[in-house]
């Protein structure tokens, strides 16, 4: 690890490397490569989530799937997935059972791992398009909520939307639409655009998940669906047995931003 | 049925009803709505194929699937997946058995069925901007080809891709590139433009699937990925069972084709 590099300026693979020793949040790293949700489940509920995501693929975009008894794909260039991420949860019929740097001995042979796209990839493209991000600005996690819109269930899996909410000025609303609607794999066009009670979410001074940040005069509350749904799911589903990314501790992989761009 | 509606002018419902008692190409039926490609097998299968779809959206953009046990959805609003195709394959460990009006008698409990997206979709808006489609011209099928590009593996599924070719004049292949990449749930942008050889097309003249099309002086064979794929990867991956459409005999759903286009 070469001591000159800032954190942006990380490939993917010195990322992953320096997050095998260290515990942070992982946004800034490795400026302009795409980064993950996580989710590892037993083989048995597999075809249960790939379906599910496949029918909300709004807060499931799916970057990639390591099959039963894969540590790695390409996406994560020969590391292996269950050291690579800055932290993890591992949860137990959907009750978060702990919070690990490595999941090594938490690791089941039958585990299929989801990498799920995320929204660090369009926020690049708000800034670059002169658009600020309030809690980039403010030095805090987005703030998360857990809506009370249904996602399409499948099989065993549902539960409620969770969104993240970026306050935009009125005039740059239209434009965030326009942006974000060109990232499709992670996220895309926002869910809904102000009023937070149409969403089921009284008080947005108080997320369920991240950290609360601040509007100011004139901004509205843009709402882009999260992949921290697959969260909410878990609890809702309690399937056996996961491991999940800590939110905000993401997969940096080898994906480029601009791979998900479209037209 | 009413007997003053030609073809194009027939509602989903009304195209679906017809195709219960008669066999024939469920081309040019219930006009603006998306046709798609079936494919249904065991459970255990499942996961497998889901997730093939999933690494190879091009040749197998997933519509809508439904569930062991289920014979209907929301995209037949409640029609029974077994009867209203007009026709259909059954295909024992890879090999076809019997092409059959309907299925009820081959139905198995559990079956999970994928609706994959059919390029009828994207001809429509080719013609509505100007752009000849040689086959329907020609009043014939649309030639596919398997090629010597392997698609994305997936657990037990693998396989050629196949293709579909459309001859476009040159000073219009860009213009169906921009259209149809407009419409990534039903194939989207072509996969390759030009030398047949280099997908080891020997001969455009012999299609594998589909009937040949004439070429005019200036013509650019222009290829598609194409949801005839899955049935390639059926003879290679070689199932106990499978149910498909016959190709050409497509179910009509009720979705529109604007639904899949983007902007």
């Amino acid at each position: 690890m070469s001591a000159e590099l800032s954190p942006a300026e990380y490939s993917p693979s010195q990322a992953r490397e320096f997050f095998r020793h260290n515990v942070r949040p992982s946004s800034g790293y490795a400026h302009g490569y795409a980064q993950a949700n996580l989710l590892s489940i037993p083989a048995r509920d597999a075809f249960d989530f790939l379906l599910f995501a496949q029918r909300n693929p709004k807060p499931c975009p799916l970057l990639g799937v390591l099959e039963a008894g894969e540590v790695t794909s390409p996406l994560l260039d020969g590391h292996d997935i269950r050291d690579c991420l800055p932290s993890y949860r591992v949860f137990h019929h959907g009750e978060l059972h702990g919070t690990y740097a490595d999941v090594h001995e938490h690791w089941r042979e039958d585990l299929v791992t989801f990498l799920i796209g995320c929204s660090f990839t369009f926020e690049s493209a708000l800034i670059d398009n002169g658009i600020r991000v309030a809690h980039i600005d403010q030095g805090c996690n987005v703030p998360m909520y857990r809506t009370t819109r249904p996602t399409t269930p499948a099989g065993r899996f549902c539960g409620p939307l969770v969104v993240s909410m970026r306050p935009i000025p009125a005039h740059q609303v239209s434009d965030a639409v326009r942006i974000t609607s060109r990232y499709p794999a992670v996220h895309g066009a926002p869910v809904h655009i102000g009023d937070p009670a149409a969403l089921g979410i009284d008080d947005l001074s108080a997320p369920d998940y991240g950290d609360a940040v601040k509007l100011h005069d004139g901004d509205v509350p843009v709402f882009w669906a999260c992949g921290v749904t697959p969260q909410a799911v878990l609890a809702a589903s309690t399937p056996e047995f996961a491991i999940t990314h800590t939110p905000g501790h993401m997969l940096v992989t080898n994906a480029r931003d601009l791979d998900y761009q479209i037209p």
